[in-house]
């Protein structure tokens, strides 16, 4: 170990190997606080070759990396295990941004960039790079693409997947192979660059990426609006997503529980309708024209939801002020739970139809089963995807013994309904069990060839999805 | 193989085993001519139990299984190779729309629809599947998900890739594979329909998919721009794309040659402008609000182009024929090109911002090795996307004995700007040497594992793409 700490140390240099206690403790802890690992060291490289050596000398050593970014994912997946014999490789110096071509509407980016410094970029080239999610100021573009990150506008712009024209990978053995090409039509061959997206640093490890830019958004309005049920949500999800296009850049269902939590522990938040009702739509529209008229069309599909008895009443948005506060409801929703206890959290999806069904099936089984039970839900619902979180009673708020009862229910309707049991965060250490229970021998068998193909030796953050 | 024979008439029925040289000739000869096979039999199997039965049969007495949809490819990658030994499977017979999930914005449709029939069902529910491409009345989706199929709202709404969220897939070894589900969001691991998507069948028989819908256009407008070069094309694509946002639904670009060859060839077609230009842009918008206001977006956008010299002249078609009439111009150029003769075909791409360095340096190189040479330049520019076609001097027109220079002159420019020797046509037969000389050897070998590690026996579309 000492002539692979040696030859780290000569790669990267001797103040880019952290080994105390105290350096290591920020990489060695998962974000929620709920995996804590040790490692042999935590390797800081500055580029792409210091990563592609650092990969090598690892392997020659049969020692396992974890590659890690902003450490903000919610299922463990860069958190080394207990053992002590792992190399987190840690990309935030790897932090350019390496070009801007405004031509063909691109950005290439190192991993280790932040997603705010990512959509800074883009905004200063007047182009928009659409990921956003809460973690985006620490986050890093490289995890986000391990993950296929998700976010509020998905509907519109695709997950992260879908906003990657190419990469820069250092596979297991120390081999780079690039595809940083900002083409939007390849067809030559198998599209390698999809396995290494969402892979969770499992097959190869992601050190830059050619990025789509957009048109950046000049005209914006927001609405929020009481739904008697989820049938209606869906009924104007439709409505408006027929009146306004691509316009419809954001689609955000709450309940009433959770609109609650928020006016309970969130400070400022108030409630911008007089009555309550038992489910809310947060629905963005925003065009690339500037002085588009978004009113009009909010007020001819709300208008006719509420005469249609779809929605009870809405309001919208007609400052900046404004749209900060009704998008602030939606996203303190976390925080508003962190700060009435530990839930149990589900990052599910479902085909967007469903949605009802879902709420309604799970609903009445966890109700069954845990009387008192209060449910947390809210989410993405122009993507099927709902964050679907459980309390017990407010006198015994702590479901966290029962994590295994309430996850059978909730994933059980969830796989009957041909769901998913991770829409957006991934499967790390979390999941890894739940994912051989609910993905066909087939589907899993085919994933380890993947796995033995691109690593033999199993060195890739080991433990973490497979 | 009388035993094999017998089999495969047991599962899908005699009728529909072709054995005589009369009943196979349709399938064994691609669709430009440049390639004829021969086989052991045609197979048409009517549902995807057929097709895992057929394959499972073949991989028993080690036959390769050539996947064909409409026979509509470009590079022979569905035409069976001289040996006689090889089965096609023809999926023309399964062709069910399984189902359209409104709420759901997505359609489940079998492989061998015609993506015609997908278009006409998705039209049907009030929803838009927006590929669409010059073969749609005959190609069959399942060959345009193998291909990863372009056309002409790639810029809008992405390439066949993008438009896909699940598949059901019959594997080398006849086992079915499925992720047919219609979900926006699934982290749950590799995302294996990725492999199959552009694959061209050697990894897989693709059978069924689950597809996007978009909401239908409702207002369109087209205008036909004179431009004094390439350059300004890209400038101008930039413009309009800010100022219209996702309402850009087509850019394409179309040189003067290329116009002459359609108004000398087809009937009725007529020069939109009195003077000639160099070069003209189509450009697209659609809205799928009724009523859009999409002609000042035109006005405002191409009268600062106009006086910045950017365009010389424009025309905005007003009615749905004159849309029509400007839309033939670009639909016939292929036409046209067979009319005049046999051309050598070129289907690259670059990133869009380096299209003008790629028409200067090709044009250049290509007139000094050929003198009095006609280019004919037309494709999606805003995809970055080129069909780059040459014939000789009008008095010696072929050039066809000169394909590997002409090639390489081509070909090498597009690799030395980073761009791809196929955009949207894929390898088959016709690029399959070209692709190991442009491609790295360590992507090759990439691949070569991916293929060894579905199909270890090599019987799934051999000597195609790799």
């Amino acid at each position: 170990m000492n002539d692979l700490l040696a030859a780290l140390s000569s790669i990267v240099g001797e103040a880019n190997v952290l080994r105390s206690t105290e350096q290591c403790a920020p990489y060695l802890n998962d974000w929620r606080g709920r995996y804590h690992g040790r490692c042999l060291a935590v390797v800081k490289p500055a580029s792409t070759a210091q990563v592609a050596a650092v990969v090598k000398a690892c392997a020659a050593a049969s020692v396992p990396i974890v590659p890690q970014g902003g450490n903000t994912g919610h299922c463990g997946g860069a958190t080394p295990d207990a053992s002590g014999a792992e190399v987190v490789v840690a990309l935030g110096r790897m932090n350019h941004i390496r070009e801007v071509d405004v031509g063909n509407s691109t950005i290439t980016v190192e991993a280790g960039c932040t997603l705010a410094a990512v959509q800074d970029a883009a905004e200063a080239a007047g182009r928009l790079f659409p990921l956003s999610l809460a973690a985006e100021g620490s986050c890093q573009i490289g995890g986000n693409l391990s993950t296929n990150a998700g976010g509020v506008h998905v509907l519109r712009y695709g997950t992260a997947r879908e906003l990657v024209l190419g990469l820069e990978v250092v596979l297991a053995d120390g081999e780079v192979w690039s595809s940083l090409r900002g083409l939007r039509k390849d067809n030559t061959g198998y599209d390698l660059k999809q396995l290494f997206l969402g892979a969770e640093g499992t097959l190869g490890l992601i050190t830059a990426a050619v990025l789509k830019l957009f048109p950046a958004p000049r005209s914006r309005s927001l609405a929020w609006v009481a739904l008697p049920d989820p049938v209606a949500a869906v009924q104007l999800l439709g409505d408006i997503r027929a009146a306004a296009g691509e316009r419809l850049s954001a689609f955000e269902l709450i309940s009433r529980q959770t609109l609650e939590l928020v006016l309970a522990h969130c400070e400022g938040a108030r409630d911008p309708l007089d009555q309550p009702s038992p489910w809310y739509a947060l629905i963005e529209l925003a065009d690339s024209a500037e002085g588009a008229e978004l009113g009009p069309i909010f007020e001819n599909v709300l208008g006719a939801a509420i005469e249609m008895e779809l929605a009870s009443d809405a309001v919208i948005a007609l400052s900046a002020s404004q749209i900060e506060a009704l998008w602030a409801l939606r996203e303190n929703a976390a925080e508003a739970q962190k700060r009435e206890g530990v839930s149990i959290k589900h990052d599910i999806s479902v085909p967007v139809s469903r949605i009802p069904d879902f709420l309604e099936r799970a609903g009445e089984a966890l109700a069954a089963a845990f009387p008192g039970i209060r449910i947390i839900a809210f989410g993405h619902v122009g993507d099927g995807n709902l964050h679907y979180n459980c309390f017990g009673p407010v006198e015994a708020p702590s479901l966290i013994e029962q994590s295994e009862k309430v996850n059978r229910i909730v994933y059980d309707i969830v796989a009957a309904l041909d769901g998913s049991i991770s829409a957006e965060h991934g499967i790390g250490q979390l999941k890894r069990d739940e994912l051989v229970r609910y993905k066909s021998p087939l589907e899993i068998e085919l994933m380890r060839r993947i796995k033995k193909a691109f690593d033999p030796a199993g060195l890739m953050n080991p433990g973490k999805l497979l």
